[in-house]
């Protein structure tokens, strides 16, 4: 673990020129991840995972503010209990990994590692609830799902990952409507206050929605190549896993009805999406709301007296102010730390040297835009909060403004075809799946990202196939 | 979802008469726990994973502050990979669950599913670890594990199960058992001071320690039957662990030695323990750190103009003094509600009716005595607080003397197989092997559960086989 940071700051892919390449250096250089010997399969480490706990909290506490618990259900699917929504074990069937063996012994059934849940919750629900009064049923778990890639990216796209799954029951399509449009507006908000990533919010086409579900929705940010990233999906099944799993009650009629479920999810992908929208070329920029260290102190020729006593005193007032904040006082250069920290992030340097000691101050320096100047001691917690929240914003900002200076409106597919090379396309689409698939082939990968739920008419006939459009679209290439 | 509590509370089995029937009542009935689909997995329910997240914010607190920091690692291990430890995996392999299809194609290689991982994480820190300037490493994961049992109970011995694992890694022997040590002590303190439950430490016997270890180190508590439970154990590795994956370092002198690791474990079985410990034929009696629900509000008469409204007044004023406080306004009988809270284990109940209104009181009765008294409003919090940290000391109070009384010293083998029909026995062993198996053999189970630090001389020959007696060892009959 030890490295030159000077050193590894040089081997970083520029973004402009190859910006796969400038991610996957950022997150090992960095500590967030690391390759493991297991195909397709990521290790968090303790950095990129310091993340996650933050997302989690952030999140977690969101869902209980809208009413749901935390539960666990099992690892494993019984195949026979898999297979009993067709659409659904369609889709995920080829993506499935398999235990046949148990200890020394072959399993009379083989059993299914969980890619989603809403199987073997499904089963749970069907049992548990039996009248009108048991609903509506909100629950959500944390956990870890494994779902069989073949080509893998950490964060991005894994065999196994960690993800929440929320899956509730209620009495009504209308009701679990509403749920399914409560958590996607907690994903969204979450999104773009925490996350500081603006998001589009849509529905999905019948092609790219859950298998399985009624409606899907979703929300999609732009990555810095111009590229899609779906943060999060909410799906409506209407009774479609109640029907496969007999989930019933009893109205106040005394009459038995299907449930109707919903499920919503979002992942370590996240945790991808915010490195490819807030990075640059010098490595993390992490929005203050889920840096694992939101300031770093670095002691300015420490070895003068009463230099890191005052650097100790200044880490304890501001944690105690409940910022997050590391000292760095280890014998390495000045240079080498400016360099680890900016490189991994960290959205707040503080410097404190003999000079500052004397005029009572410090100098700090913003990770977003290098800016530095000298703050008073007195009142620096709150300097530097202010100073967290502008982060915050900022990073909001010019993510918001990238995504809009690369979205087009187009009318034709010729505009449709050099839109999505670039970033975000808005079109006018007739949401036939033949025609999305298509586009795919032509534009060499672009798919439909989500029909908005903000419309604008941009005419009358399907962009691509020139028949009758039945929707705004947006169109781009994704991850 | 609708039970009828009166009628559950006439289903719960009497300790005295069948405490496995009682275990499986209470943690059916209280909805902590449900069976699922697959044999010997369980679904831990809301409630139960309540406690679960109670749990784990105080253990991840004070893993924390002994400088211990969360990743993950993969859930599935090469087969290769597992089986470079010998002994390790002789220990593991009778139990591992295997995956060996992806998708539709067969692997190339079988897939372990984690029982524990030492493997995984030990050949990342080969990665990882260069010099002596990277060490100590100290992490720590919480996830699943799978370990396919035969005989399943839940919280207590399931195939699957969750868990945290902290995995270092130090320079030097000494290091190492030191932090052994130093986590069996985290271990303890919140064992005693969260869960209520007095511990016994020591050391496992050769024969009881984990797969691969140096040396196991134990906490075990008594059930109110007098059987041991394992509430976690801290293993020092010695080099067995680095010598097996190639955990090297360069050390200042710049030679490459191996390093020293360490793992410790604890899990959901700790939610059996203390249901075991401290529940009673009405149902769960909860400690109220760990108790989701600290107190519950019952509006009495609650119709009656001004009663919810003061009751919700209340609720709120408990709320933002960070008590977790349920209010009970559903139309189900009084008694109904009184026998659900009790058989939930919730630790106190407050009673507030128009009579109570008038006198400007409540009245609160504990779950572990039963006692009701009437409470004035004003500094009711305050109250609350203390009777809480009241009913915390006297469960952990009555929990050793129960361990207590039904603990004896032990000269021979007739006293020492008296001994373990009611409870823990101390004796003097050889500390062979062979004579282990035959005491387990003889008395019908019983085990040695650890060789407490707290030495204490009964005598110069093994209470069984009458050689040399080499320590005072604790047996017990264990889940």
């Amino acid at each position: 673990m030890t490295n030159s940071s000077q050193e590894f700051v040089q081997h970083i892919a520029k973004r402009a020129e190859d910006f796969p390449k400038w991610y996957t250096d950022v997150i090992l250089k960095t500590d967030m991840v690391d390759y493991s010997d297991v195909r397709g399969c990521m290790v968090i480490k303790p950095y990129g995972y310091g993340v996650w706990e933050l997302i989690q909290a952030e999140m977690d506490r969101r869902f209980k503010e809208t009413g749901h618990e935390n539960a666990y259900f099992p690892l494993f699917i019984p195949e026979s209990l898999l297979i009993k929504e067709a659409e659904h074990v369609e889709g995920f069937a080829p993506e499935v990994a398999w235990v046949t063996h148990g200890g020394n012994e072959k399993l009379t059934e083989r059993l299914a590692i969980r890619p989603t849940s809403e199987t073997v919750i499904g089963s749970m629900y069907a049992k548990w609830i039996q009248s009108y009064r048991d609903l509506p049923v909100l629950m959500n778990q944390w956990c870890n799902v494994v779902r069989w890639e073949k080509s893998t990216r950490p964060f991005l796209r894994t065999s196994e990952f960690l993800w929440q799954e929320g899956h509730t029951a209620h009495a009504t399509f209308e009701e679990a409507q509403e749920e399914t449009m409560r958590m996607l507006d907690v994903y969204k908000e979450f999104a773009e206050n925490v996350l500081a990533i603006p998001v589009i919010t849509g529905r999905k086409s019948e092609k790219e929605k859950f298998a399985g579900a009624y409606a899907t929705y979703t929300m999609e940010a732009m990555m810095q190549d111009g590229k899609a990233l779906q943060l999060g999906t909410s799906h409506n099944m209407a009774d479609n896993f109640a029907k496969g799993y007999d989930i019933q009650y009893l109205s106040k009629e005394g009459k038995l009805e299907y449930c109707n479920t919903t499920s919503w999810g979002s992942s370590t992908r996240m945790i991808g999406g915010l490195i490819m929208v807030h990075g640059d070329d010098r490595g993390l920029v992490l929005p203050p709301k889920v840096a694992p260290i939101q300031a770093v102190i670095l002691p300015v020729a420490q070895h003068k007296p009463g230099v890191l006593e005052k650097a100790q005193e200044l880490f304890k007032e501001l944690q105690a102010d409940c910022i997050r904040v590391k000292i760095d006082s280890s014998d390495q250069s000045p240079g080498w730390k400016f360099n680890q920290w900016e490189m991994k992030g960290v959205p707040l340097r503080i410097e404190i040297g003999p000079r500052d000691i004397e005029k009572d101050q410090v100098v700090v320096v913003r990770r977003d835009t290098l800016e530095k100047q000298s703050l008073p001691m007195a009142g620096l917690n709150r300097a530097i909060k202010d100073m967290l929240n502008d982060i915050q914003r900022g990073l909001y900002e010019k993510a918001y403004k990238l995504r809009e200076s690369r979205t087009v409106d187009a009318h034709n597919f010729e505009e449709l075809n050099e839109g999505v090379q670039n970033g975000f396309v808005r079109a006018m689409w007739c949401k036939e799946t033949e025609c999305e698939l298509a586009i795919k082939e032509k534009t060499g990968g672009a798919t439909t990202r989500c029909i908005p739920f903000e419309q604008k008419e941009l005419g009358t006939i399907c962009a691509h196939c020139g028949k009758k459009a039945k929707a705004m679209t947006y169109f781009a290439k994704a991850y």
